[in-house]
């Protein structure tokens, strides 16, 4: 064990993401097989049983669109999203913000794998928009809008912007796609819109059971019949049909209703403590006020400094603030990404704004 | 329930995909979460922790390469092979036989989704050997074989033509691929050589484990530690990277060493049975003598006529002989295909050779 191991293996708090290793294998499993067990599923092959169906009406209606089919991956059902809009549209270039997934966390499959070209939108902290699609180089083959935006710590358009973009694609004939891997956190950003009416705005929706859900894995792709029907067949040529997807599939069932329930809780909670920590470190909260269950700390700090600062708060306040820091906007910003699920709902706020006011006075060289 | 369903519900024996329902998802799940209680393993992320690792590292030791990487599906493992010996040569044509997991059930993914070509070899009968590669009409990327050939009912090429074909491939310059999904039986066609002595006869190689081994899923791409670095790559690409793959990576642990173990006890009964049938139906049984776990009894029947004919045997014997035959080599006969698994070792040979006898008299139209 190094030294940092030893440190973080110390403290009381680890702030991380929202539910990794928060439970044993061995544990979960039990609460899946209990869980198939009450329900009555046995075995099945190639998701055709009853699990897999269930949860894609289930997403589709959640969503607001006709179909949904599972994933195992989101990279892959993306991909699958733009191979069917680029051969529906006869067009190879997706609209992407510079901080999407497919550009920064997919070693460039869109381009390398997909044989599609991106359009990067100009600014990091603007968040995808009309103006964005009106003035794009080409006319998308379709454009990918990440609901929320997670490199900008959630960010979101407003309805009326949302609205704007979504004429501005129909006026080019580019279909609409949401990267909606946290979409579940969206609605109390939207104040009297469901989650339906807000997948409702795309052409097609891609989400993740694992990041704010905390299943096993897998995610879901939601659109029109049609589009559907060819998903299961890009499902097949990626090599996504898997012969079990039951252990997934079936802990997202598990899951998914009392996760979605927590979800206005937890978006209540990024509020509270975005507001503590900025007024206890001064640094800079994006968004200023988080429209999701999730936000970004800005600190501009190099990679050694701010490792070095969250290990002194280690020290000072028993929290571990982050494993590491996103540094890819800029080398001069190093982002904490807090997102709120259980872990952080058991913790004291103002213990963890203390921990970043602890690293502000690191940086400053006060009290070390 | 169709008459059907309860047709085959009242068999007291069901003949078909070796493992396939053998076990209740809740059983299944408890004795995963036992065995990695055992092991002390905890949760981990992206495949990064010890039950891939110690599953990779034991699956390029068994098929004698360097180094291996799980995949979810076969699909996605040979769709890498195929990309990175593409990449490699500098060639798009992969040489396939024309039964090939590649031609036949995957959407033509390795065209639609990785713009590649396949030149397939002449006969289906026929082993893909030395003389197709010297007589390929362009040099391939790569050379696809598949070990054993399912759709041949688990022919397999002898040792003497393994080397040929080696060389041919050498010769021009096209790596040599196995296809083995079913590799793990293929010991006893090849006396005193190990699976780590056949699999060093290809440049990259593919196993399944869940076809003969009955775990959950998965599968496992192994060559030089060069080529297994780019699989990484190409695994993200194409949206592998789950984010929890030990429900299946630990399954596997759990049953492979004892699967393997009963491999020649698998194809001593697959052999014994096939002589059975033979005589007792006349039908056609391919290979002869069965080289592995697996055969196909070949039928001269239209469609309509061998479910017919499935169901009299099932009525008369009790014994349900498959929920489909193969009829894609030709519209005139129709493959029963037998894996010998658990399953099958449970039942009295004789009973499953008197069902395919019924059969064939149900086909003379005698004692209907």
């Amino acid at each position: 064990m190094t030294d940092r191991d030893a440190l973080k293996a110390a403290c009381d708090v680890t702030v991380g993401f929202p539910h990794d290793g928060d439970t044993l294998p061995g544990d979960r499993l039990r609460a899946i097989a209990a869980f198939m067990d009450a329900r009555g599923w046995g075995d099945d092959s190639y998701m055709t049983g009853a699990p897999a169906r269930e949860l894609e009406d289930m997403t589709a209606a959640l969503v607001g669109q006709e179909a949904a089919l599972w994933f195992p991956t989101g990279t892959m059902a993306q991909a699958a999203a733009a191979r069917i809009h680029a051969a529906q549209t006869g067009r190879d270039t997706l609209l992407l913000h510079p901080s999407s997934h497919l550009e920064l966390h997919e070693r460039h499959g869109y381009r390398e794998a997909h044989g599609l070209r991106a359009e990067l939108t100009p600014d990091w902290r603007t968040v995808l928009n009309a103006k964005d699609v009106r003035t794009a180089q080409g006319d998308p083959a379709a454009v990918f809008l990440e609901m929320p935006a997670r490199h900008s710590g959630g960010a979101l358009p407003g309805w009326d912007e949302l609205i704007a973009l979504r004429e501005a694609c129909r006026e080019r004939g580019a279909p609409l796609h949401f990267d909606g891997a946290r979409l579940w956190t969206c609605t109390e950003a939207y104040p009297g819109r469901s989650l339906a009416e807000i997948g409702a705005m795309a052409d097609s929706v891609y989400v993740s059971f694992y990041k704010d859900i905390g299943a096993l894995g897998g995610a879901a792709l939601a659109g029109s019949k049609a589009f559907i029907e060819q998903a299961v067949i890009w499902r097949e040529r990626l090599g996504g049909l898997v012969i079990r997807g039951w252990p997934q599939i079936a802990d997202t069932l598990r899951l998914l209703p009392e996760r979605l329930a927590r979800m206005p809780a937890y978006v209540t909670r990024a509020r509270e403590l975005a507001a503590l920590i900025g007024a206890a470190s001064g640094f800079e909260i994006e968004p200023a006020s988080p429209k999701t269950a999730m936000f970004h700390v800005r600190m501009p700090m190099g990679a050694d400094l701010v490792l070095a600062a969250r290990d002194h708060a280690a020290k000072e306040t028993g929290v571990w603030l982050a494993n590491r820091f996103w540094d890819i906007e800029s080398p001069k910003i190093r982002s904490a990404e807090i997102t709120v699920g259980e872990r952080v709902m058991a913790v004291d706020p103002q213990r963890i704004a203390d921990a970043f006011a602890a690293m502000a006075r690191y940086q400053r060289g006060e009290g070390v």
